[in-house]
């Protein structure tokens, strides 16, 4: 009989938790949607610690946003087997690149992911993404990760390519972790 | 620039493929729908190369199917950088288990996956299992592997546990079928 | 301001209502998902009153059973705007013509309606058969009806065609409703 | 062997077409999705003849806007069994005024519809909302009507009521658009 693997799931809000105001007929960030898409997966074996730390378009979020993730992040790390981080996409690379310089490599894996098309449309990446950010924690070696569109990539160095709307290896050394 | 990461996908049949035949009222093989599960995802960068071996409920597998799976499998591990077996999931562990035989520790991974709810479902695990499959193989080290609810296990020694629809680690030493 | 509309809906089984067991790979009719299916639509104003008067396979219906459901048809629509009876497509025209027989012209519309596809199947034609029903309840003068796949036929006089899954127009008189 | 029903189905454009920009995040009118609905529907015995006429935001249409619908659907209903008008929420009930001041009563059934949330999202009611124009085309007398949400309502005398998002009767007359 295995151990159970026991996951914590630090939400901070994005595309992939918005929701539609159909009278408005705008996007926003009221509503977590993330309990729905986790209740379509079979996780056999799975205790996944959710932590809901914040709700925010990535673009909203300040450096102490930033620290306050990448701080969470890390004391999650110390007590579970590996970290799940769902993130705006537009600045995911920010908050990569602070656990890295805040934590160095941390015990156990740390993934994050997010997604191009929230949950409520019918193309949505969101499950693909939180489906690839669950399984790539339990297999990769202790390092911080993007899961995203079938492709992993480990920080320090990652950048998003926003033409294309994907994550890619920084061509020149990434200057900013300070 | 990264190179385009290959992967062989060889379908064998199975649950995962099955439709509803709406005037007999019955579950057959006739139509292949994996092509429409991975046009619901979104591969960056990945090069797939379809593989239509046979399309089978594996119960009616002879220990030739086996063996022709194990050979193809092998064969498609010598040209890329992976590969992936589309399977019925009662006789799996069987295939998995002839790979290992014949093969011993293969040059890439090899994953198998399959699903206990067709696509046609709506709650079909088959896109699930199919996302975890296409992660499992670019990030795990060789070996012949299942991935399927969220979880890998390696052959040799993997059984089906009927009761709860899932793959088990065998608790005595598994005979291999001969 | 309207009235409100009140809708009686007796649900009887078939397909419409056909779950999947995942471990014996079979549909049976222990579920009821109707529910799931109304709460899919938007019906302003509408009261629906739901009376689940048996589960069965029309096929496994006994005389008793046509009558059982055409006396309740007929208690319902003293006291409702109309009723939608969901039902087995195979044995549908028989509780049709049967609703005839015993209640000549209603006082309000009656409408009978199935699926060929159940609802847990992606391609379900449930959800379209009911939200035709629940329409041509509210517009049709009174009569016993089936609605489906977009037509409206007056009983008595109807005949399923079960080369195309469909029901039309007997070609020859229909003998049985006295 | 009963004759084809022809309907004719003219496009405005509208929320029921509007799909998703993944880069920016808005949404917007670029693609019809209205094949994608009815390929999803099964409509025995209907020829249905499609009329892409614009693909407006309907807060952006001009009076003449408003008159060549209307004209349109006139010629439209010269040659059909009937005619539907998908068009945007925020001025069908104009048109639909404005078919009823040029027209008076129509040879055959004019019925519009539109959605309040587009059908690129999960729960959209463009599907049902079409679903029941289609039969409610087929089943009511000569006039001009919108259907929507399980409701048809007869012009003139229909506005919007944009708190609750759906049409409701005129407390008072209509002054007519003119």
């Amino acid at each position: 009989m295995p151990a159970r693997r026991r996951i914590a799931l630090i939400s901070t809000g994005g595309t992939i938790e918005k929701t539609y105001d159909e009278l408005k007929g705008v996007l926003d960030n009221r509503t977590s949607v993330l309990d729905v898409v986790l209740a379509t997966l079979q996780l056999d074996g799975l205790e996944l610690v959710r932590v809901p730390l914040m709700n925010k378009d990535s673009l909203e979020m300040s450096p102490q946003d930033h620290d306050l993730i990448a701080h969470t992040a890390g004391s999650m790390a110390a007590g579970h087997d590996g970290v799940i981080i769902v993130h705006g996409t537009d600045r995911l690379a920010n908050t990569g690149e602070r656990i890295v310089a805040l934590l160095g490599r941390p015990r156990v894996p740390i993934v994050l992911t997010g997604a191009m098309r929230p949950y409520v449309m019918r193309n949505t990446d969101a499950t693909q993404n939180l489906t690839e950010a669950l399984l790539a924690v339990q297999i990769l070696p202790p390092g911080v990760y993007v899961a995203m569109h079938n492709q992993v990539l480990a920080f320090p160095g990652v950048v998003k390519d926003r033409e294309h709307g994907r994550f890619v290896r920084a061509e020149a050394p990434v200057a900013r972790p300070g």
